[in-house]
């Protein structure tokens, strides 16, 4: 096996040509006087051969106005790029529509392949494929890296995940491509027009990640307009009938159910035509902040960092819990004293009844949304120090206990109140004021500290970069370094959390208490259109291109969204049942409206969970697709295991 | 593709030598007066080499004192079973303790492989192979079987499945053996002891589904022990606290949950060990009964009956949901005449108090009781008419309509009088009565008709047989002639279904209204514990040797476990909420009593759901032994990847 090994990595010596003259595809920034050997031995590891443990890429240094600045720019030739997009295991469309995983030896059967054809692979696969490269260039015998003693290795660790924690490596970031960029961005947002987003071409240069993020935008921004629309008459017209609630609630309750379904569906169609539907998930690494002494890993049988998952638990149950419950606790009591404040503006209106006192009564209501956005922040990085402290192998594993963790307390954050002025208080009123208000001020916090903000703040900063660099600016080759310098102090995207988590809230407003504040969803469509710009915006002109990430799914988001419409029934149902027309209905007695409200919920949470059940996951044609490719491997295997036990038997 | 194909085909060739002193495997029985040149057909392609699209199988006809009767005996050599097993993809222990999916190059890697050990392959194994096998004939270019026109045959066909259907073939069955057998019985029930079952023998004989039935079986006795023992003390002391009963009925909450979820761990160290866990899932072939036009299939590509699904969507809900509902009306209606019937018999009791008119109070129960069991069992042939009318092209298909369709009748009406009395006639005497008549009838008359009955029928026919033929008897191959003859008019297994649908309305009975007759459980136990005995005295004794399926859990069973633990949160809620000691807590306010019991149910259910996604599924030895083989693929994936790209590039 061994021996087979090497010969195989041989053979990949035919990609020794260096060309000179490369697109520069990823930049890697070392830290300032960072040792000449380090940087040696690292750009050595990076274009050395496969057979030597290398990653074969092309390496070039950032030549600028002030000399080298340590800064590198990374490429790869065409086959090399090819044979790693095998290597990640990328899914590509065949000439024949079927969508198969890409090897190099049957690279004639997919479609648009030519051997010339550079545009084969887009330019963010290419870039993923070089992000994989570089994050498993392992170590092979170096005790430590050259010239940092303290910065240990043993055989197998990811070498730029080391430089990572220990600093040498202050970043890596793939290059924005000036050309696609405004082609995109033209016809993303360029055009004021009616329409689908562009999900293919965002796609193929943010990643199936991101393009999934505003697939979904779009799809429940989509999915509102019907409530909303059924909402407005209820604001217009001041319906208070019970009846009408009754419809718009079951109607929300259903419709919540189905959209969520749907998306599954149409999810697995984007992914199916983008290929990640099928790509076969990889072994995953260790993640960078993972550490532990040294021991044999049980899966992998490799010598690397263990950690006892004894420990973890204890981390976890003894100290993450009673702190996340310390916080909801906390949260509680800052609630507590909004409902003070709000007593006291209430009585200060009664003394003095003035305008101003007037506007006084909102003052409470904005105070409250603006300590909890400020709370969720600081909450957050809590929840990240804590989660990262638990020392989680996997990244998946990081997330979801990080994820966990800030969807409880978000969620108690932004709903205790309204939950006790319902369920306590009884105060419909009041609940309404509080649900608009806390609803319209988190979503225009939300726009601006997201896209506004860091927009301004680059345009000046890109402005004064432009004028400096202009005058200096001499030839094609600067106009590369130029980019690059103004690129790698732009801010890093941290990926879509805080964009779902938004729309979580925003489905939680929207449903929790539909059946009391209809216009919520019309604010919550208005919102979202903003809300696909400016989150474009963002994308296109404030943050560094992320890298491309592969996925199928929009993950734990589903489960958090299902749960919230679980709840959604429960709420919505006791609202109902507490309206005075509903409760005028039943003078006689009380448990009857009771039971009633009960029966009722009870109905309505098994119809959700029957639809749930009987909807098809995947559409039928993409599970016709998905099994006629699992019948084809299956037969390749049956052909392949009679071959070798043909040739075993001929020995 | 095609030629390589060829190739591998005739290297089987050395199969070709035809042992005549084989150990009979497989028993086919054809009908009576089939012809001549049918015999011959079916019988060399039983026998033809691979190549010319045969089985490469050995077989025998079977010579009785009466001549030939039809009956042939299948066989093969043990190399062709060891091939057999790859093609099935089986999946044995390795020499290091891994499990590892067998493969013929590989073979000297698995544990107690040797070439001369015929026993690597349990008897069980090697009937599923041949089984397997014989299904897998399919017709190359005949247009019907020879000798009978009216059976149609296209290429692709299964030629079994088409001798089944037409009525040729009568039956195909796996010979007992008997040395086996005898051992098995001893350990299984022969000795009077306690302790369990002897899991992994019964599924080297009868194969994992029924190993895993009788697994299951046994865990569920053992898990109800402890409802059982905490039950006792209610019903000696006649504990009537709400506090005792409150505590009794959360803890059977809580219980089955954590049972359910234990359960699912527990099977998965099951089927790792039989390898069941890790088999990949054969592609699967339209069920026999499954009819339709020739066209192409999308998925295979292959010209087969194909059948449209809006068709059998239509015939779905347009006939057979609206026959079940009707059949649910008429279980309803036949309930409401047994409260008559109760009523009349509690009148005439009154009016003329004796000995006779109060044990004419138990004969309503009892013939409710009985006709239950009587509508359970027409409504199960009306179900499996029209789930095999409605025209499923795959067995799990066709199995989970079928499932559902019997569950829900027979969930109606085992429990619907009881959910009448518990929550309209508010009667909890009745209740407690109705429900120890119904648990306790239905045991008896399951045991009576599923084992003892069978089994006294099959000693009688036996005793018959064996008086016959014993005068006769004279040499070796004589008594397989015998054993054949007396095996192939036993009952036919039908699977684990009815063994399964029993112990879930046991665990109804013993869960919905747990707190109201907590002595459910121990009569529970009590049945358990002799349905072990007559289980498997039925399965040695009265039926045919079942072929063995491999299966790695038990399916739909789970969650219909799960949904009854679901329901009968609710309803013991509501019992709770009912009983005079809880009402009279809330003396003032009945409003306060409904909304507690809302409330606590809800946090119930919220507890069980946050503990089954707590709970992992598989336990960590397991979870670790999966995950070291998928990074073993991946890594073999990486290898041969690498390898072709290398040869790819060398031409």
């Amino acid at each position: 096996m061994a021996e087979k090994t090497k010969e195989v990595v041989e053979s990949w010596s035919f990609l020794d040509t260096v060309e000179s003259n490369f697109t520069p595809l990823v930049v890697i920034e070392l830290a300032k006087g960072t040792k000449e050997e380090t940087i040696e031995w690292f750009t050595k590891r990076i274009v050395d051969k496969k057979a030597n443990g290398g990653a074969q890429l092309l390496v070039k240094p950032l030549v600028t106005e002030n000399g080298v600045e340590n800064i590198y720019l990374v490429g790869a030739s065409h086959l090399r790029l090819l044979l790693g997009a095998e290597t990640v295991g990328l899914v590509k469309e065949c000439s024949d529509k079927s969508m198969r995983t890409f090897t190099y030896s049957s690279r004639k059967t997919f479609k648009d392949f030519a051997d010339d054809n550079h545009n084969f692979l887009t330019m963010a696969e290419c870039q993923y494929i070089i992000k994989h490269e570089l994050e498993n260039l392992r170590a092979k015998n170096e005790k430590m890296i050259p010239g940092y003693p303290q910065a240990k290795l043993y055989p197998g660790k990811s070498i730029v995940r080391r430089l990572l924690t220990s600093g040498i490596l202050v970043q890596i970031f793939p290059l924005h491509d000036r050309e696609e960029l405004k082609k995109l961005r033209h016809r993303w947002y360029g055009r004021v027009k009616v329409g689908y987003q562009p999900l293919d071409d965002i796609r193929c240069y943010f990643g199936e990640t991101i393009a999934l993020y505003f697939g979904f935008l779009e799809y429940f921004t989509f999915a509102l307009i019907p409530m909303a629309v059924i909402g407005i008459p209820y604001y217009v017209f001041a319906w208070e009938d019970y009846d009408k609630y009754v419809m718009f609630a079951t109607f929300n309750l259903l419709w919540s159910t189905v959209i969520l379904e749907v998306w599954k569906r149409i999810c697995a169609i984007l992914t199916y035509r983008w290929g990640t539907l099928l790509m076969k998930r990889q072994f995953e690494e260790p993640r960078p902040g993972f550490h532990g002494v040294l021991g044999i890993n049980p899966v992998t049988g490799r010598e690397e960092p263990v950690y006892s998952s004894v420990k973890r638990q204890l981390r976890i149950y003894l100290v993450s819990l009673p702190f996340v419950c310390l916080c909801l606790y906390f949260s509680l009591y800052v609630m507590m004293i909004y409902f003070d404040l709000e007593q006291w503006a209430l009585d200060y209106h009664k003394e003095n009844e003035s305008n101003f006192s007037s506007l006084m009564l909102y003052v409470p209501s904005i105070i409250y949304a603006v300590v909890i956005e400020i709370m969720n922040r600081i909450y957050r990085y809590a929840a990240e120090f804590l989660t990262s402290w638990e020392n989680h192998r996997l990244e998946s594993s990081y997330q979801n206990h990080l994820i966990l963790k800030v969807l409880v307390f978000n969620f108690l954050n932004c709903f205790a109140s309204l939950f006790y002025i319902a369920f306590v208080l009884f105060d419909m009123k009041l609940l309404r004021q509080s649900l608009a208000t806390l609803l319209i001020t988190s979503q225009i916090l939300n726009q601006f500290a997201e896209s506004l903000l860091p927009y301004w703040l680059q345009k000046r900063y890109n402005r004064r970069m432009k004028k400096r660099m202009c005058s200096q600016k001499t030839d094609r080759d600067l106009s590369i370094a130029e980019q690059v310098n103004m690129e790698k102090e732009m801010g890093t995207y941290l990926g879509t959390f805080d964009d779902y988590l938004e729309l979580f809230l925003q489905f939680g407003y929207v449903s929790l208490f539909s059946c009391v504040y209809p216009l919520a969803a019309v604010f919550a469509v208005l919102n979202n259109i903003t809300e696909i710009y400016s989150d474009a915006l963002k994308m296109c002109r404030v943050y560094k291109r992320p890298f491309a990430e592969p996925t199928a799914n929009i993950g734990v988001w589903q489960l958090a969204f299902e749960t919230m419409s679980v709840i959604s029934v429960v709420t919505n149902c006791i609202l109902i049942g507490m309206s005075p027309q509903v409760d005028a209905l039943f003078p006689d007695s009380k448990m009857d409206l009771v039971l009633t409200v009960a029966l009722v919920e009870h109905l309505l949470l098994a119809i959700k969970f029957i639809m749930a059940f009987v909807i098809p996951d995947k559409p039928r044609d993409i599970q016709v697709k998905l099994a006629k490719l699992e019948f084809e491997s299956l037969e390749a295997l049956k052909q392949q295991q009679m071959k070798l036990a043909a040739e075993s038997l001929k020995e």
